[in-house]
């Protein structure tokens, strides 16, 4: 079994840890947010970080009312900017601590006046010596360089804490349902991955959701691509129509995440349009509208609340996208050109 | 002559135009932005607009010291969030003024207490309905549907917009200086187009920049996507060491956006990887450094500020996405599957 097949499997366990531990840091922050009253919120992070941050933007605009940015670093580490911070809430986000820019762009907004913190998944990284807070993913050591259980532990705590400072309580007992049925899903990893061989040859692939789950797209487009060497890029489906689908012919693959909930009927009416020209759709979902639409069908049987589901359908690429690794005869755990911390300046 | 290339030839005069009569406009709302003062923007847009929008976000944080998000339209057409917007700027963008979940943004924000303004290229089009205050593109009727000047025109407002709102009265003629250098670049079209027959069966490619480019790395890729149905997209060099680059083997081409300026150093360290990765590098750069690591160099022999470059170097890419399409036997004003007017709701 590949590192990055069994940190799949320890999600589960890693979510419920998420949701049974890490409470007493999140509910910290939490109050000093909420007394704070932060006027917006910037997130910080790179690659498979900054689709937790997406997610996290996604959260604390719907929950919480906060506007939130998404930091382009490069303003304070090429251009030397001066944002005005003074009333914002800056959370950066590196599962190694160890992302340069990130822990630039958090030490200059803490100089700012800004209230920063730090999601991680290393206790005691420099990241966390910048910061006001830190979270931690608690998710051990991730060996495999694509990263999967730290990306979905940083989801749960940006749930936790969104939920916290809409002083909702109810947050943990969801996580822990969500971590249930996640467990159900990954266990059924070869039905979710049976139509994978079909791929052995694809040369790339657009990963299409809309809402929350953009950040799913963006995600499992990168696990394709650190993985299988796939050229496949996430995309927002209102962003698809304006633009990138005139570049789908028939054939040609397209794989809608499409969980049940507000953004769903938007994923239908692109299925739909991509069923016209007759392209090839692999349809991640619970539902059967869309996934009679569907060349291949993923059938996510579980079923939980639209803000829970980037979770639970991320796992679900991710096992499609180790899958396929594997079938393409590459080893997942070795993706060639990368490595595990990056750094860029 | 094709109705997209005559388009991109209008540019210098449009930005002459914006420079020369645009002023009196941008001048109310940036005296209104220093006025209010707002703890935040945010700017809405999709497509073609939303890499206007990014320039203008790096804009307002280096210039103005104010904080961009940028809008994830869903939060309110989906999820019909209530983000608190009262002391924010919101800012949509739509050339044809009928982006329905930018008009709904925009209205959303304003009844939220933002202070709200559109850029468009339509007067009297929906758009200026729900805001403030319009700034007009003046670019006449955009006929073939891939947006050339009116994206232009709009990074021409957002550049005196934001030094309007710094006070700096210079911009106008920095503007007409810019106009300048691109009659000169376009006036060499056939020297920048030069290598573009050798990208005839060209499959994919990624368009990489860094920091204020970043936005000219996605539309240059946004027009090759649209007139060429190549599968490309853009990068911010950051975020392509962060994965995508694993996908790039020997032969795959990398087209790099690299104007003199802060950014400069951090591209000119990518093309060393890809050279060690014997990737295919086309080159967009005034810089002989980097041009001699290409294997194809578009000489940009024009050299602007680098706030100027986004629009100087998105025209050699239109060009050049021009041609391309011609080379591959398409016709660039009828792309497939597109149409002006993209709703999503």
């Amino acid at each position: 079994m590949s590192l990055m097949l069994a940190e799949i499997r320890e999600q589960p366990d890693i979510i419920m840890r998420v949701a049974n531990q890490a409470d007493r840091a999140v509910r910290v922050l939490a109050d000093e947010v909420r007394r704070r009253a932060p006027r917006l919120a910037v997130l910080a992070a790179r690659g498979t970080s900054d689709h937790a941050a997406i997610y996290g933007k996604y959260l604390m605009e719907i929950n919480n009312a906060i506007p939130v940015a998404l930091a382009d670093c490069s303003v304070f580490t090429i251009y030397k900017a001066d944002i005005d911070l003074r009333e914002a809430l800056v959370i950066g986000v590196s599962q190694s601590g160890q992302a340069q820019d990130v822990s630039e762009y958090l030490a200059r907004s803490r100089k700012l006046g800004a209230l920063t913190a730090a999601i991680t998944n290393e206790p005691n990284s420099p990241i966390t010596r910048v910061v006001d807070h830190t979270l931690l993913c608690g998710a051990g050591t991730e060996k495999a360089v694509a990263a999967t259980k730290t990306y979905t532990a940083t989801l749960a705590l940006f749930y936790l804490l969104s939920w916290m400072i809409a002083g909702d309580d109810g947050a943990q007992d969801r996580l822990r349902y969500l971590a249930e049925q996640m467990r159900a899903l990954i266990g059924r990893s070869d039905e979710i991955t049976e139509s994978v061989e079909r791929y052995r040859y694809m040369q790339f692939a657009a990963i299409v959701s809309r809402g929350i789950n953009y950040a799913t797209a963006l995600e499992i487009a990168l696990k394709l691509a650190e993985t299988s060497y796939v050229g496949v890029r996430g995309y927002s489906a209102a962003d698809f129509l304006h633009g990138p689908i005139a570049t789908i012919h028939e054939g040609d693959p397209c794989m809608l995440i499409a969980p049940p909930g507000k953004a769903y009927e938007s994923v239908l009416d692109l299925a739909r349009k991509l069923r016209d020209k007759r392209a090839e759709i692999i349809v991640l979902s619970s539902e059967s509208n869309i996934l009679d639409l569907a060349t291949a069908r993923v059938d996510v049987r579980e079923v939980v609340d639209e803000q829970l589901s980037p979770m639970l359908y991320v796992a679900a690429g991710q096992l499609f996208a180790e899958r396929l690794s594997v079938v393409r005869g590459h080893n997942p755990d070795q993706p060639r050109g990368l490595s595990k911390v990056t750094s860029t300046f």
